[in-house]
């Protein structure tokens, strides 16, 4: 029996849990290819230290400095693309596929921002470009969207799909913290960089959302299309009211297709706390994806680290061994009912807190405001004074279903309000149904 | 683009979802399976019903009473095997497989008991035998375990994968109603049979998890060795202790590799709340699967009904379509070191609670049983009478990891003393870790 030849372009943390998991469980993972997957080459910048590693682990492939020779290597059929960033990830995905080779690819950036070209040039050599574990680490939900689920039109998806803001939100809420207190932790823990940007500000989540949404809807990769909001402005106070409403405020990732249009957005939201996905906890992973004849399915686990991530890339690599996987495809045009919609047009129930004076005919003018709108009020929370010194109180209103520009109408009114002492703060829920 | 032509046989509920949606969704089915899937006829006991249902739905195939024909028929490349029970269900999907015909089947009685010979067929006429739909209904964990997660050696799998079943536990601990009260209601929704045996004492569950054990240990189907034991016998009492132990009842499958052999079990079981699958309600299904590399991941969707199992029908179907699967294939003797194992040499902690007679001293002699069969204690919760006439108490129990057998041990010794006045209640702990 031939093997399979793979190359890794990088042998960080992903590239290592890959090569861990081909030596360890060699035996079921032939049995499931057919054939054995053998590493036989890894590209890095450092080959003392990559060699350091490797016999630490009792494994031995070449190691070399040259992503283009081991791409143009004849005895390998597939690259896994594990390197990470913008270049030479993207020359050497392009150049793999020219080449003819298989791609498999952690690169959840690469594929959000230049998937469209990738997939197209893949398509044009007649080889597959696979990104399984770009997309909530070990949770196979790219195969459930494009495979389990596929007798289903997809209605929505809504996932935690980055672990850093997961553990953040779990924490505020678990242990009543503060962000930057919880933030500093998690840099120490090892959870968040020591630039966390990418991760509290939704731009790793919109990534993987951008390549949800294309799956699920059948669209181009759209990311620019994305509304996209971070978890840096909620406070401790918000995540309580929440509770005591019955909701939790995690970071979500939603794709809603719409009767004129798809809706991406990333932001946080309060989600009603019966619901498995507000239940999902510290840096865990999980994806609902409602299809019309399924209904609800849930997809959960680890979102992120070496084997975890590694376990996803081997999982790509078992179903090209097997030689059965067509290469995904999306079109490259979007129909005009499928554009993107603008944030203004999404509607959903929105969470309001408003801080206002102490005062008799505060709350009648808010309703006011609401009721000239047509604005209807789900549920009212208005607590008394923190202190008595306080002069001012939190007015909690959760809405019922309206969209995100009358929702904004609603604010500016209030905001010009003497009695409204600071800004409206403006939450999002997702009841997921 | 030719269609690739599909036959039914049934046309009941399972058979009706499927052809629903092959019709409502045929645009984005085509797409993704690359060519389109036809219903070129069905096989019913009743045509004239068959056609009726088909007038009032839209729908146009042909219908017939003549199982041989539509097997035989050279123009029908797969066969959905959606009868159910045993025969002719047995004797189609033999019929179908010698004919050189893929089979979906949603029968997980028929895999449960007949896999290993239809598989071993299928593998002779290289064709393949299709069974998502057979467990979890539209959860697509057969492909999550064969192919999402192929980069794993699973550690244990542990499933509520009795819809009927997980619907009465729900009840009885939200609304602390009793067995025989929720039962009938579920009966009444028609979530339960006239004759319940199958969902409330296991056997349905036990077909299911006798397919995820072989499947996620490699194994033949061995439906004779598993352990079932079903949840008539569980009564509010118990289900309100846990809770105040912070566990719920639950009625599991659970598949455990063991260093010499393999576990296989349908029983109740507490798990504590803090777990997502101690949160799945009502009628739904989950499964987690714990891999070597991944950790653990949970599959969570609707376990039955029409659309829900139409669309694991329809995935296999995409999947033949594409032309891309590997046969699934076991193998058909189990090496000695995966034997299954005998129920007394199964370990977890446990809950046992105990009718005492209210007397000094009694304490003491329940401990002292414990002490000398080397059981640890990790909780104990002793209730005061709950009316004064009352001259017994409950008095729950809480193990740390103990084989079954010692603790059957320690049963028999305690049911000996004169002061435990009712047999013993006895539920295993799953902490799912």
């Amino acid at each position: 029996m031939n093997a399979v030849n793979i190359g890794l372009l990088g042998l960080g943390t992903v590239g290592q849990g890959t090569a861990t998991i081909l030596a360890r469980n060699a035996e079921e993972i032939t049995r499931r290819a057919g054939v054995p997957i053998r590493v036989a080459g890894a590209v890095v910048r450092d080959v003392a230290k990559a060699e350091a590693w490797t016999a630490a682990a009792g494994l031995s492939f070449p190691i070399t400095t040259d992503g283009d020779a081991l791409i143009n290597d004849p005895d390998i059929q597939i690259v896994c693309e594990l390197a990470g960033g913008e270049e030479p990830a993207h020359r050497w995905t392009r150049a793999a596929l020219e080449a003819g080779k298989h791609v498999v690819t952690a690169n959840k950036a690469l594929i959000a921002t230049h998937g469209n070209e990738l997939l197209a040039l893949a398509r044009d050599k007649r080889v597959s470009l696979r990104f399984e574990p770009a997309v909530a680490g070990g949770i196979p939900v790219i195969k459930a969207l494009s495979e389990g689920l596929a007798a289903n039109r997809i209605e929505w998806l809504a996932g935690i799909i980055n672990g850093t803001g997961n553990f953040i939100l779990s924490e505020m809420a678990s242990r009543g913290r503060d962000f930057a207190d919880v933030l500093a932790e998690a840099q120490s823990l090892g959870y968040a960089e020591a630039d966390p940007t990418f991760d509290v500000e939704g731009i790793d989540a919109a990534h993987k959302l951008a390549i949800l949404g294309a799956i699920a809807f059948d669209t181009p990769i759209d990311f620019d299309s994305l509304c996209i909001e971070g978890i840096s402005g909620i406070t401790g106070v918000d995540v309580a009211f929440a509770e005591q409403l019955g909701y939790r405020i995690k970071h979500l990732g939603v794709a809603r297709r719409r009767e004129h249009g798809v809706e991406l957005r990333v932001h946080p939201a309060l989600i009603p706390m019966k619901r498995l996905l507000a239940n999902v906890d510290g840096v865990m992973n999980a994806v609902v994806i409602h299809g019309d004849a399924v209904g609800s399915t849930l997809h959960y686990g680890a979102g992120a680290g070496a084997e975890a991530t590694g376990s996803a890339v081997v999982a790509d690599l078992v179903d090209l061994a097997r030689g059965g996987s067509e290469p995904i495809s999306l079109p490259s045009t979007v129909p005009d009912k499928r554009a993107a919609l603008e944030p203004g047009d999404f509607s959903c129930p929105f969470y309001l807190r408003l801080e206002v004076t102490d005062q008799p005919g505060v709350m009648a003018a808010v309703a006011a405001i609401f009721g000239t709108l047509e604005i209807s009020i789900e549920a009212i929370l208005q607590k008394e004074p923190a202190a008595h010194e306080d002069t001012t109180v939190p007015l909690i209103l959760l809405t019922r279903t309206v969209t995100e520009a009358r929702v904004r109408d609603a604010i500016t009114q209030l905001e010009a309000l003497e009695d409204i002492v600071s800004p409206v703060v403006l939450l999002r829920v997702e009841t997921l149904d």
